[in-house]
C-alpha cells in the first residue's frame, strides 16, 4: 500500500473478529519495528508477544476496564507490550565513542527510551494497516504494572507502553466518530514558525 | 513509495546540500505529524519550525558538536523541533469522560506525552522519505535545554525531544556503515514469546 494511504488509513480500532494472523505478518509487524530510529542506536526495547489464547486470557485483567475493554477488542488474535529499557541507554551513552563516562539520567534530555519504543509502537501500528489489518494501541491500570510483570516474568527495569491489539475489524464496527476530526488539532495551533506562539 | 520502501530506506543522514525544501513539503511533513496517535487524543504537543537561514543559525548552538554537529549537518534547509506538553494529557485525563477527577501524574503508566510526540515525530522521518528527501533526528545539548527554551521563547512545560533537520541528501553522503546492520537487534533477542526470556 502507499505510504501516505496508510498514515490515512491508520486509526484505534477496538472491535475485532477471532479471524486469526498468519505467523509470518506477526514477524513482519516485529521486523518493522526492529527497524524504528533509537538514540545512539540504542534499541533499549523488548516486545512481549501473545499470540495463544491462553497467554492473551492471563494479559487481559490488568487493562482499564473502562477504556478499552471491551468483549470483541479481547478476540484480537495478537496483543504485542511493547517495552522500553533504560539501562540500555545509560549504558550505550556511557562508552567511549559517546563521550560521556558516566551513566548519569541528566545527560538525557528527553527520555528516549520511552521515545524510540514509541516510535518502534508506531510501525507496528502502520505495518498492520499495510497487511489490510487493524490495530489499537492502549494503556495497562498504573495500579496493574506490577502484578502484569509478575505474571509474565518482566524485570523490573523494562517498563510497559502499553498494549496493542492486532488482527481483523468486526464488519460491524462503528463508524470512527465525526468528533474526532473535530477534535484533531490543526497547524494553525500546534506549529509556531520561527518562534515559538506564532502561527500561521 | 510503497510504505515497506519507505520503512527500509529510512536512515539518519547528517548530510544535505542546500537546495530548498517547497513550503507544501513542509506543510505536508507537519500534516502528517498530527495524524499521530496519542493517549485519550490528547495531542499534547507543538512543534517549532525553523525554515529562514536566520532561525536556524539561532538554532544551532544549542546541539551537541561531538555528536552531529556537522557543516553539511546545517545545510538543511528545513528544522523542526517537536516538543512534548505534559500538562495536556493531565488535563485531558482529569475529564468527566475519562473518570479521573485529579490530574495526578501517577495516574499514567507511561508518559504518553512522549512517547505520543516520538510517534509524530517518527511520521515526520517518514513522510521525509516518502517525499524524496532524507532527515535527521538528534538530541539538543541538556545543559542548552533552559537557553535553547529563552532563545525561541518555549514555556517550560513545553519539553523539546530533540531536532529533526530535513532536506536533500548531499551527493558524496558516506554509504551506511556495514556496522549499523551489525548491531541491529534480532528478533531473537528482544521478542519474547508468552513470557519475557522465552525467545524463538
Amino acid at each position: 500500500m502507499e505510504f501516505a494511504e496508510v498514515v490515512r488509513r491508520r486509526r484505534m480500532i477496538r472491535h475485532f473478529t477471532d479471524e486469526p494472523v498468519a505467523p509470518e505478518v506477526v514477524d513482519r509487524l516485529l521486523a518493522a519495528a526492529l527497524r524504528a530510529p533509537s538514540a545512539g542506536f540504542s534499541q533499549g526495547w523488548a516486545f512481549l508477544v501473545l499470540t495463544d489464547d491462553e497467554d492473551r486470557a492471563r494479559f487481559w485483567p490488568f487493562v482499564p476496564t473502562r477504556v478499552e475493554q471491551t468483549p470483541t477488542m479481547q478476540l484480537a488474535p495478537v496483543v504485542i507490550v511493547p517495552l522500553a529499557h533504560k539501562a540500555t541507554y545509560l549504558e550505550r551513552y556511557a562508552e567511549p565513542d559517546k563521550g560521556w563516562e558516566d551513566r548519569a539520567e541528566a545527560r538525557w534530555p528527553a527520555p528516549y527510551w520511552f521515545i524510540d519504543t514509541g516510535m518502534a509502537s508506531l510501525l507496528i501500528l502502520l505495518t498492520a494497516v499495510d497487511e489490510g489489518l487493524d490495530a489499537c494501541f492502549f494503556g495497562i491500570q498504573p495500579d496493574q504494572l506490577a502484578p502484569f510483570r509478575a505474571e509474565f516474568g518482566i524485570p523490573d527495569d523494562y517498563a510497559p507502553l502499553g498494549g496493542i491489539t492486532v488482527g481483523h475489524r468486526a464488519p460491524d464496527t462503528p463508524a470512527q466518530p465525526a468528533a474526532v476530526d473535530e477534535r484533531r488539532r490543526g497547524a494553525e495551533s500546534v506549529v509556531h514558525r520561527g518562534q515559538f506562539g506564532v502561527h500561521g
